[in-house]
This record gives C-alpha cells, structure tokens and sequence, in this order.
C-alpha cells in the first residue's frame, strides 16, 4: 500500500513544477496512510527533475523518519503535527509560490474578492503571525505546524472549509482530502492571491464579497446540496 | 447537424486552456442552432483534457437537457437566456481569466484607453452591480443572464458592438457571430483588461482615448465601411 | 531580388508572434527596397500561422499596391510615409506590445531609466499627441506618419540614435537597417517599458539614469568608437 | 583542464535563456580556475543559441585575454577584478534580468521580506550608487568591479553571505563558488526581486522580516549546524 502511497505523492509533487509553483527544490507534497499513521514526504533538498517515487520518505505523526533512504524535507515537523491535528485531511502542500509568498511577506490575510475564490475558499485565507524568536529557536518547523493548528482553533476555522493558510514573512501551506487535491488547493490559493493583488491595485477602495454571493458559491460545490460537476444531485 | 455543431464547440472550448484563460475545468463556451432554438455546452466540472466532442449537452432556451449524458455546465442558465434575448450572437464564453476577472472583482468597468480596445469593443466594457440577496438565492445562474439583458437594455448599449460585459465579484462573459468568435472576443478582452490595468498605474490621471480615435478604429474594421482585413470594399 | 526581400520581411513577422508581440493578426512588419523605391509589407488581417512568403505584397513610397494578391496591412501610409522621410532606415514594425501599449495609452514618454535602455535608445522612446480630429477623418494611417517625422523634426531627434516611438492612446512604431533590426528594435522597447513600469512602482520619485551613463551605453555600442561585440575596433 | 571549465561555463552561459533571465545577447557568465590564475568568460554580442563551448574566451585577472578567437564579454574588466579581489568565489555571472535590473534602475536595495530571501541572502541584497562621471569616463567597467569590493568592505559585507549586488541604473551581478551555483543565485535573486516588488504592492508599510527569523532560515542552509537538504548533519 505504501508503493502505491509513494506513487501518488510522487506524482503530486511533480505537479508543482507543471503549474509553475516551484524553483529549483521549493516546495514538498506528502499523502497521509491514516490507518498505519505514517505519511510519505518529498526528500529534502532534492530536484523534481531527478525525482523518484522510491525516493519518497516514510515518516510517522512525531516526526520520526520509519523508512527512507534519504533525509525527509527540513518541513517534516510541520506536516506531521497537521496531520495529527487536522484528523481529516490527507494531503499538504507547502511552495513559496510567487503571489501567495508575496501576500504572506506583506502580513496580510487574502480576502475574498469574487466568485473564484468563494468555490473554493469559504472566507479569507488568513494570514498567522510570525513565530517568537522562542518558538523559531526551539523547534522551528514543528512550532509552525502548531500555530496553524492554535490560530484555526482561535479563529473558529475549519480546516476542510479553509484548506490554506499563508505564515507571515514565509509562505504558503494547502491541504486536500488527498496528495493531488492538495496540489488543486495550492494552484487555486496562488491565482486567487494573483488576482487580488490585481483587484486592489485596480480598486484601493475595494470591499470583499458580499457574505450571499460567498455563500452561494462555496455551497454551489460544497456540502448536500451541492450542483457543480458530475456528481451532484442535480 | 448537432454534430457538426458540438464538434465546433468542443474546439472553442479547446482554444481555452490554449490562450490561457482557464485554470482546471474554470470555464465554458457555448454554440447556438437558432433554426432548433437549441444550444450546445461543455459539460460541469470537466477537465479540459478529458473533454470529447461527444460529451456536449444540448439545452433549450428554457436551460432543459435535450440530449446528453452529463449535466451541462452550471452556468448554462446563464447562456439560454442570453441566447433567448441576444438574438444576433451564435456563441458564448464565460471564463475566470485573470485579468478581466480583477477588473471584475474591483467593481469597476474597463475604460477604452486605446485603440487596441476600440479595433473590438465600441466603448467601456461595463461592469454590472452584483446580485442581490433575492436574485442570488433564488435562481442565481438565471438571474445573472436577466441582469446582463436588462442592464444592455437601460444602458443602451448593443450586444453586437459591445460583446462583452463583467459581472460585478464575479467575472468575464463575451459573445460574438459564433462559438469561435466569442473565444476571440475572450481573449481580447483579457488582453485590453491588461493593458488598461498598466496604463492607470502607469498614469493614475489617465482619461479615455477621444471619441473620434474610438469612432475611427471601430468601424475601420466594423460596418459597411470597413477597410481591414481582406473582405473589405477597400 | 524582391522574394529575397519578401523572405526576410515574411521572416522579421514570423519573429512577431515567436517574441510574444503579438496577438491574432496585431502588428506587421515591413522592409524597402531603396534602389526600387518599394517596400514590402505583411498583407492586412491574416493569422500569422496561414502566413507565407508569397502573400507579402510590394507597395510603393505613396502607399500605391505594386504587385500583390491580397490587401496590404491597413498600417501601410504610415510605413510608406516613413520610409519617403527617413531615408536611412530599412525595415519598420508596428505592434500593439503589451508593456510599450501600454505607455501608449497613459499618454507618457518612456524616461530612460538604464543601460539597458542606454544601449539601443539614446534618451527617452517618446510618446507623441493623439491625432487631431481631423487629421483622424482625413487619412488616418498617413497623418501617423506625417506625425512622427514632423514631431522628430521638431524634438530634433535622430531617427537612428532612437529607433521607436509611441502614438498616443495607440501603440509602438520601431524601425532599424532591416525588417529583423526593426524586430530586435520593438522587443528591446517592450523590455525597456515593462523594466521602467515597475521601476517607477517601486520608487515612483525616481529620477532618469545621468547623462553621462547613457552617452557612456549608448556610445559603446554605437558610432565610430563602439567596443561591443565582435565587429568593434576594441 | 581549461576544455572542462570552458564546458562549465558555457554550460552556466546556456542556463541563462532557460530560466528566463535574458534577452539576446545580454548577459554573461564567467568561470574561474584559482590555480593557473585564469578564468573563462562569454565572448561579446554572441546570440545563445550560436554559442559553443570552444567560443569561451580565456581571461587573466588583469582582464588580458590568454586565448580565444573572440572578444570576450565587454564586462571582462569587473568579473577579473571581482575574481582578484574575492577570493573565494569560483564563477560570476551578470545578467539584466527584468526584476533585479527594475529594482536597479530605482536606485533601491532588495529588503529581505520573507524566506525565501533568507535561504539564500544575508540581509538585503544592496544596491551600489552609480559611477561618477570620472569613474564612467575613465575605465567603465573595471570600476564597476572597484565599486562592487570597497563598498562591501565599507558596508562589512561578505561576499560569501551576500552573494548578490546590484548597481545603479544598471543591473545585477551575482556570484557563487562556481558558475553553474553563480547562475542559481541569479535565478533566486530575480525571485525574490520579484516578490518584493509585489509585497510592497499588496502592503505599503511592510517591514523586513525579523532578524531572528532571518538567521534562522540563513543557518538552516548554510553553515557548521545546517540541516537542509541531503549533506547536512541531521
């Protein structure tokens, strides 16, 4: 099971350079085996073009490396902790793809402009704080995991409704039910981040959607009633 | 004669991702048989690259599946009443291009600062008011092409010699002879978007070109005395 | 010796669409024959992907069609008019190049804001005054023309130290020894307009590059003393 | 061992148009061999595509060339003086790419807003003052290289953890410990000018990012205690 695992992760991370999100080894996918709890992580610091899908990394929820040749990417910790905490989640996705890393070294949380962003996204996707200079020198990557786990907690915000977050002066992390949706999730997070800069640079007075059309958006392809698509109940 | 039609629209369809005005399956183009008062559309939540000439539905003015084996395009209300009330247009596009998108979800119209705008669309492309709470809940696709229809009407202006309009936190819908020709008005419309974007950053005091300039250019390709191209009297 | 002459102009427009200039049939390039007083140019509204070296079509310094199938571009009295005045330049190019558009349209010269720029424009690329009313309804594309050499004229401007200009609320006019330097010409401007658009984002009181940077570059390149390449004296 | 270097640096010369970082003819790589004293640069005004491993140029510190059929680079005077002065840096490369050279031509330094910068740059990424009218006069590009040492001596820089400058009006240099590893910091640097660029965009007042979170992400790469990437102590 984890050969096919390894495939998939594998494959989701060779999306990333397809649809532009990486230079150079930037960014790391990993899918989760729910029942063994292990997840399946990019090795670190290795290019997509030499990329194999047995040089994926097995790693359990503390982190700890189960198989691998390689050393797991130096983000491991923050993937681990999400996984444990975010109980329904399957995959995560972490790029410093251009517009969603420039939002996030800006500080600023990307609001919901239009349509685009309401089918996917329910709400803006926050923006955290910076790490104290306590929990950077601790245990850095692991602490990140932990904020966003506190902050969506404090929020109120649920993790499959807003599956993305950007980290102040860092990037973005995404999450799907699965390695690819994840990839989906951070491909839409980066043309939403693209569009709003557009917007406000177009509008500086602009206001965010109105909450009916975000609403109406969001469940068009969400939840029980749900018509977008193939499977709907339309 | 429908297969000689979903085959034309299939490729509109195509021409999307090629010009890269959509990202997944964000998107449709529709063809119109106005001697069967029937119209043909991409299937929902489709990708691209699965998409065949035989999986277009054909729907009637009223937004019914006539034939088909997958649901039409969410948005196909949305079609069968312009269709229904634009009685000179043969095809429709509706995409989330990024640049038409943010002039869309900032609210306001594209100005025609060019002649490069003036060669396609006679006058700004407008941007129409959201819906309201009622309108959205009610039959939001449907009520969306209501708003198109009226607002041309109060506006006065021609769906021939503006063949394109921005919904208001939404996005870009044009239209044009057939499905072919509302993609090339897509594309140009995210092209002027573009370019209107740099001009007011470059000079945030910027007006519109004179009326004369905009008078000339368009019917220097449109009408009885247009001259460009090879069908002219020239 | 004119289907040497068609070869190469048909080749300088084959660039356009390889450089990114050009969308559908936008921009067309032409070159002269000095000895025949004729010059070559591409027919009007013809995708660039249909193109062949037979259909250019020769026209004389009047703008009379010489010999030729089809229609040539509707640009063709400003080419013609060009070449009657500037009597050293030997192939032009007219694009509607997103970056130098859009310049164009916000109704501003294109300040020179580095050795970039230096190197192939001596000073700013200026942009000229929309057309009067009835310079518009006389003879359009011929009064662009009259205006660039009388506007030349009157700056005192060399037509070879700067090879390009902007048309107000239109687009860019470049020129060069040949139609592939003409080319050359038109991508360097969309470079030096897209850099200098977000040089002034990023410090919008910034001020052009000394004088004695741009005599420096542009005299490194150009005239008697030029070190750059393989063909200077160095 | 000359035939290997000039392999490499043409090699490095070759990545330049495949990441996007120039047009042209612009732009150059160098190589250097420490022991024989020499180093191996692009010929001038070469299009890439002409380009060959045996066109390399050999160049003494002196800028004198040793051996090549061909002028080299007109930037030789700063890469020999840069090779003699900073003597741990093994391959140089310069480039006018768009972002970089925007920042250049504002006369600003790059700030370090995020990670991304930090991985790799030290603090900002400083932007030199222009050459005075003597300086330019007299030996142009030698003094480029005079200006690039003293003033990292004067601002206490290290090359090694700068590895990165840009020069007023003009454009960047980067460098690396040899030519292919010089280009990788060039290509890092476009990015992260161009995220800077947008972050200032979407927000103002954004400060740089929090020394502690700056030398965090500078070690975790670099140094006795990293632990990125496949050779680290983890």
């Amino acid at each position: 099971m984890l050969e096919e695992l390894k495939k998939k992760v594998y494959e989701a991370n060779m999306l990333l350079p397809k649809y532009g999100l990486v230079t150079f080894t930037w960014g790391n996918v990993s899918g989760v085996d729910r029942e063994k709890k292990v997840f399946v992580i990019k090795p670190s610091g290795v290019p997509y073009e030499d990329l194999k899908p047995e040089d994926m990394v097995v790693v359990d929820f503390d982190g700890n490396k189960v198989e691998g040749a390689m050393n797991p990417s130096s983000d491991t910790p923050t993937h681990a902790w999400l996984y444990k905490k975010f109980d329904k989640i399957g995959g995560i996705v972490h790029t410093h793809s251009s517009y969603a890393t420039s939002w996030a070294q800006s500080g600023r949380s990307i609001p919901c402009y239009g349509t685009t962003h309401a089918d996917y996204y329910y709400g803006e996707v926050p923006c955290l704080r910076c790490l104290t200079e306590e929990e950077i020198e601790d245990a850095y990557e692991l602490n990140t995991g932990k904020l966003i786990v506190d902050e969506f907690a404090r929020m109120g915000k649920d993790p499959e409704a807003v599956s993305a977050v950007i980290c102040k002066n860092h990037g973005p992390f995404a999450w799907g039910k699965d390695p690819e949706d994840a990839v989906h999730c951070a491909v839409v997070l980066e043309e939403v981040a693209k569009m709003a800069f557009r917007t406000e640079l177009i509008n500086p007075k602009v206001q965010p959607a109105p909450q009916e059309l975000q609403d109406k958006h969001y469940y068009r392809k969400h939840g029980a009633n749900a018509y977008y698509g193939q499977g709907g109940a339309k």
